[in-house]
């Protein structure tokens, strides 16, 4: 089997995303982080998640990108915003957040000697955040495929983004396919302590719109 | 003045470049890791050189690279061989540990607004580390300029590396010019609590060596 290390936050992509690597027969390596989020109930979804798709292994790691700041995720005088179209890139943006994670997903892969490293990174019905985009993640590879002493070695490192081009309706189908239970995933910025939903940030009503769109209950817990 | 993000080790490298950088009329902004090194004694040697080149602000942030292990820096269970000519690349390669410092400095630059960030490597008189090398750092920058909120609007990211095609010696020479007392400066990877040197690993020959190259007197304190 091959081994892959999985960006798992406990939300509705990244959970697709383990049912998906899963299904494809990889060993899957589960890695959260504990960064400052205010929705830090995501981390008992990640958890839960983990351990009912049977990952090999579930890391949280504590980085404190609440000390660095600079977003409404992890700055408590930033108010989270209700959704809006502006088209511009919203407050809730964590700054180089996705570029951390994968970094410290690379020194893990590495060290697992795995080759693959799956995120939940989504364009089509999204925030907007610069990196989730698909020339981001390809630049990320090549980096990646010159940082280390495994790609020194031959052995090329693979970012997959299996929900890259997907619709939130067409994740949920997928996800519904697998197996996946979304009542157990936490998407919304602002969790409660339990895991409970507000309903109107950007991630909360990408959420809803997609399983309206997919025709499916909403199976999330609203405050 | 512009504003730029120095990582800072303690070591000769990040302390020439934090000179440097002051002496171009950056507005310096220093970072350092707690990394789980077992050359933990660097830090007071970042600390007192963040001071004495008045580096605007010196953050140590805290990261769990120990959890992740796969390093003779990290793993107690691995011992830091003694310095050897074999060009494989050593043991005391730490997993992606540039990935994730530039990671942490690229989020810390986007909050401050800065286009600039500082890093010491050197790829002649190095270990071999393939994050050091010049192509590795070009992938990593132009991943950085697809990354962040402040890229996609226009104010791009660059990455210095003042040392990457000189010699120890010659390192050594410019820091003089710029003031540098490398008597403060802590580089060999078991230093122990007092800063002081074994004498006998990769880092503290490549330095060792530096001094004698450049005709100065190692003011290296050894153990």
């Amino acid at each position: 089997m091959s081994k892959a290390v999985i960006l798992l936050s406990g939300g509705l992509d990244s959970t697709t995303v383990l049912a998906i690597a899963q299904s494809q027969g990889f060993e899957c390596h589960a890695l959260s982080f504990d960064y400052g989020q205010k929705q830090r109930s995501e981390l008992n979804a990640a958890k839960a998640i983990a351990s009912e798709f049977r990952a090999i292994e579930h890391r949280t790691m504590r980085i404190c990108l609440d000390d660095i700041g600079g977003s409404a995720l992890t700055d408590p005088s930033l108010e989270v915003p209700k959704f809006n179209h502006s088209g511009e890139i919203p407050i809730t943006y964590v700054p180089a957040r996705n570029t951390i994670f994968l970094s410290f997903a690379l020194a893990w892969a590495e060290v697992l000697d795995a080759q693959s490293i799956f995120i939940g990174v989504n364009a089509l019905d999204y925030s907007g955040y610069p990196d989730c985009r698909p020339e981001y993640i390809k630049a990320y590879e090549t980096m990646a495929n010159l940082a280390t002493k495994q790609s020194v070695e031959g052995d090329k490192i693979q970012i997959h983004t299996p929900l890259i081009s997907l619709t939130k309706a067409e994740i949920i189908q997928q996800g519904l396919r697998l197996g996946v239970d979304y009542s157990m995933t936490t998407t919304c910025y602002q969790a409660n302590d339990k895991g409970e939903a507000c309903g109107e940030c950007d991630a909360c009503v990408l959420r809803k719109n997609g399983f309206d769109q997919a025709d499916v209950s909403d199976p999330t817990h609203y405050q």
